[in-house]
């Protein structure tokens, strides 16, 4: 175990959840640190009943932490990373700037464990997007190698942070009331709304989301023969993204033999019955650490194609608990 | 021309529209009828300036109609178009119950306008979800012959209704205030929620709403060798349905002649900038007849695809203007 840990970022929506997980997971530690920027530096965070004091996130605040959680955006990870190797504290990055780097391991548990324990003092998580998908890929994978996803994403404003939820309020509220509906975080409103942008402009009419589901899906599986064409769509959604999702394998997989794959697969949960009305909802997967597939179904295009439905606590899976995961990773190799 | 047209079912939320579309392209009649059923029969509604009684639909409502446009539940079209076509009535359906009778002709008039001219009586318009589809396909099969389509839908609550946006109001609205959220026109609640299901159980884990965009699609193009595989979900939007859409053809097509040819294909719009945020949104496309497309991009995972986003306002294009301009071809073709 490491003795001494800190959660960076830990005001924030991702951070506030981990703080539940080390709660919930029993997280083994001695000492806990909470870090954050300095306009939250010096607020109260009450945790297992004591109050902590949020110290400010500079290169010395890690002179006595082994293992630090990030959740920061990416201009703040391109800091802190390096302020916290330097001083021999393993980091595990949630935010997107050293995912893609080469000498960083890209981890989802249930699916690359092993990645993990080759790091070099920093561990990335991957992008919400991602999470869920490679999740539901891994059994199918290895059961008939995908060659081809098609994906597009319905994803909760929660990605945006505690802005996006706070705006999908606010702006809902106005509209409802016929007043004028402001968008600050949102590139337009999402009240009601659809924005079929996420992220910036980043290759070839793809956004920088999309391409993360990309390249990131590639480095995870350690196949870059996996072709993947994504959508992604911003939704009136407050948290838990969705997505639909058609893969192509070499080998055949039917409906029968994907459902007991998914089943069967720690982290991953079925519902699974169309008839009855029964499939994973974003109002029902909220505060879940699952992953959630339904609508399993032979793809009608092509004859090993198999589509589904999957939709995860993106704050949850697709961010905090990921992340905690791969820091109990971490304990376990560290016995 | 036909002299005493009529309106059936004229009291709903097409049926609304397409008055309005008869005032707006100036559709040509001496008389006008609506009709509606016993529930709305002996209201009033206002039409260029006149008032008229809404009568109740029966056998006899026909007698001395000779073109009805319809948008009724599927059940009151099985009966109508009978009663009318035995009195010498044309009827335009905008149900679902007579499209995919082999003599019934399925219709969008920019794609397969003849096919209108070879009916017996009646002339069915396709599902809103198809109709944006077709009509975004055809210039692209045209030019390089339509393999497969991969579509996810994000469609509006005004697909089911009047009822489905008033639910749609009420529901988020509760939500907001924190109070208990009901359903009754959909499943589920659609506030702040996705619902991967519309329709029924059809055809192997496939919706009834998903079997159409196979089905109808099939016909239009007169053309069952292109393969659809489809995944519909119902989002909190009031109107205007978007679809991520991914077509393989035979031949290849690249972008910029895409955008070229959607541009040049009457009825839609390309709007495709992303750098400058601008694509498709509902809030846009609603009360416009247009079909609008954009985010179009080469797909990244099979070598002659293509991948766009498609919005368009369900009531209007998906529904009531495609009726109304499958009644102007009646028009044209009977001078």
């Amino acid at each position: 175990m490491f003795d001494s840990i800190a959660i960076v970022g830990a005001t924030g929506a991702v951070g506030k959840i981990i703080r539940q997980l080390l709660v919930e997971r029993d997280f083994p530690y001695k000492k806990i640190t909470f870090l954050a920027s300095a306009r939250s530096a010096g607020t109260t965070i009450e945790f297992k009943g004591e109050q902590h004091t949020v110290k400010e996130l500079t290169p010395e605040a890690f002179d006595d932490i082994d293992l630090a959680i990030g959740s920061t955006p990416d201009p703040v990870a391109k800091d802190f990373v390096p302020w916290a190797k330097e001083r021999g504290c393993v980091v595990v990055d949630e935010s997107g700037f050293w995912r893609m780097d080469p000498t960083v391991p890209l981890v989802v548990p249930e699916v690359n464990p092993d990645a993990a324990l080759s790091h070099t003092g920093v561990i990335a998580s991957p992008n919400c997007s991602t999470t869920q998908m490679v999740l539901a890929m891994k059994p199918l994978h290895e059961a008939g190698k995908i060659r081809r996803v098609v994906v597009s994403t319905y994803q909760a404003t929660s990605g945006a942070g505690v802005a996006g939820q706070a705006e999908l309020v606010d702006s809902s509220r106005a509209a409802l009331e016929g007043k004028p509906v402001e968008n600050k975080t949102f590139a337009h409103s999402i009240a009601f709304n659809l924005i079929p942008q996420i992220g910036s402009e980043k290759h070839e009419g793809y956004t920088s989301e999309e391409m993360k589901m990309v390249f990131e899906t590639q480095k995870i599986f350690g196949d870059d023969s996996i072709k993947v064409c994504p959508t992604c769509v911003r939704v009136p959604v407050s948290n838990c993204h969705s997505e639909s999702i058609l893969v192509e394998t070499e080998k055949k997989i039917t409906v029968a033999e994907a459902r007991e794959l998914f089943a069967a697969t720690p982290g991953i949960k079925v519902i699974d019955n169309l008839s009855a009305g029964e499939y994973p909802m974003p109002k029902d997967c909220d505060g879940d650490d699952a992953t959630f597939i339904g609508r399993i179904r032979e793809d009608l295009s092509c004859e090993n194609g198999l589509a589904f439905w999957c939709v995860s606590d993106n704050l949850r899976k697709g961010a905090a608990t990921n992340a905690v995961q791969i820091a109990e990773l971490l304990v376990a190799s560290s016995k």
